[in-house]
């Protein structure tokens, strides 16, 4: 079994720590976009709970273990889907949540964190300043940071989709996952290696945002200056030394798509699917778009991670 | 308990011959499109599946129960869905299915039914006489007739949504179904008011199309001469009295609402929940936008029944 920080007993029993609302998800095939791309395809749809995105299974471990602690407040640094699931977690248990993001980020992560009544911090700069902007925070005021990728519960959270996948393993060949921090790869490839280690793990990243493939490649972190893609949602610099020893043992293999392939991914999970997405749950269908001939004849699986999009760039990327 | 012509028990032992794809569909709360309306609102997504409706947990019923009687062939009248549906199940049970379907029903229904290799006829006409037309067809060859709302496993597999409900029904008010044959309508309702009699079950049809409606206020058969609505899904002119008789058993109300407030209910349900639906499923939110004091602080479930238009279409009726 593949030696990472995570726990599949500890993944097992976060479950029922997660509100079954954002459990079995829907996995189903889709063949006519398979037919595109040439090979047989599904998708495992991590959107339709109130969050729009995978993160609440982790936030929902996060919240729960923050109660336990007798502790009352936390705060995280977003590219936006974290703290809109740490917002709704937090709300239910009635925690006081503040979330910090980049002024950058698109308005309907935004809007949502802030409908859910969450104190919501600004910056200048990109997710990394916002993360270190969040530990400010969270020294002053003594509150627990929760940080995406490095907080276990956030990696144990995602596995819970790796559970999943595995009840239908003998269905599929590859699993296609989004790759930004790191907590969805490393959590489901912990457990498709322990419970289905057939299933191929293969992480998606845009070249625009490459530091963790390329520091999974190189087999050591390897941080870039800037980020230049669409995908806000896995756009970092820096990736965490613990995510990545992590990731180098549960990933086959780490690609890196242009932002065209990104856009088209989008384009073909709303006509093959009738899903609105944003551009990284779109990243499997373009790793497949870029290489077919890899993914030729094969069964994959890709998990569309996230549907927060503003409606405005999503048509305008989307219209031909 | 009301008295129909469907059973609970066998709606129970249903779920069993249903893909575990087709069963318990999401549902989830959509709080900022709550707002909007002036009520809670969630919302049960019957179009994350390879059909994208609801109609396969009936048509998975007709084609298991077709196998067990040894008969290798089924014909069907559709505005598309039933008939894509029919599809699925019957090409994976090596059924023959023949559909039959409206030269104007939306291009991508037929293109979806094509795609799943199924013998498609076109008659020029309306749903009304594809259904003579597929009528003809089972005289002629000796095979099954399979007759939306008219034949129960319709119904009893739309049930099953019933008692997917049932289970959260402590938290919701009222239940918004399309109406259009009756199906999901008798289906939902039989399960609720058995299961969960505290729960509204409201009934919505465009006034472009509101035969089943005048049917059941009127509590006998009334039919029009033609309809007159985008919601192809639910147009038909002539109720079943069969089907009309479950309706007046099970549902509380059965309302009518204008084409603008089906445009805006697709519009609210892309923007607040990322759903590109079909006319028929927005036939929930168009009730609340046109009656907003009636369902004022009430907690309404919203079934979105089918995803499958084309964008074509989508896109002229959505962009304002």
């Amino acid at each position: 079994m593949a030696k990472t920080r995570l726990d599949l007993d500890r993944i097992r029993a976060g479950r029922r720590a997660i509100d079954p609302m954002f459990l079995d998800t829907p996995l189903f095939p889709c063949d006519t976009l398979g037919r595109v791309l040439g090979c047989a395809v599904s998708v495992k749809l991590e959107t339709a709970n109130p969050v729009r995105s995978f993160k609440a299974r982790g936030t929902e471990l996060v919240a729960s273990g923050l109660l336990d602690q007798g502790r009352t407040a936390a705060v995280c640094a977003t590219a936006g889907n974290l703290g809109l699931a740490l917002s709704w977690s937090g709300r239910r248990r009635g925690l006081d949540v503040t979330v910090v993001a980049s002024r950058r980020a698109p308005a309907a992560k935004l809007d949502r964190i802030r409908a859910l009544g969450t104190a919501l911090e600004l910056v200048d700069g990109d997710f990394d300043t916002a993360r270190e902007h969040a530990a400010g925070i969270a020294r002053r005021r003594g509150v627990r940071l929760v940080e995406d990728s490095l907080d276990v519960e956030t990696c144990e959270g995602a596995a819970t989709i790796g559970l999943e996948l595995a009840e239908q393993a003998s269905r599929f060949d590859t699993v296609l996952i989004a790759l930004g921090g790191g907590a969805m790869a490393t959590g489901v490839g912990h457990v498709l290696k322990a419970l289905a280690p057939g299933v191929e793990v293969v992480c998606v990243q845009p070249l625009g945002a490459p530091a963790m493939t390329r520091s999974w490649r190189e087999r050591r972190v390897v941080t870039t200056g800037s980020t230049d893609t669409i995908a806000d949602g896995v756009a970092g610099r820096s990736p965490i030394p613990a995510v990545l020893d992590d990731l180098l043992q549960v990933a086959d293999d780490a690609v890196l798509v242009q932002e065209a392939s990104i856009i088209a991914g989008m384009r073909l999970l709303l006509e093959h699917a009738g899903l609105v997405v944003e551009p990284s749950a779109a990243l499997g269908v373009a790793a497949v778009l870029e290489d077919p001939g890899r993914f030729a004849g094969r069964h994959v699986v890709t998990i569309v991670c996230g549907g927060n999009v503003d409606l405005d760039d999503y048509h305008r990327w989307v219209a031909r």
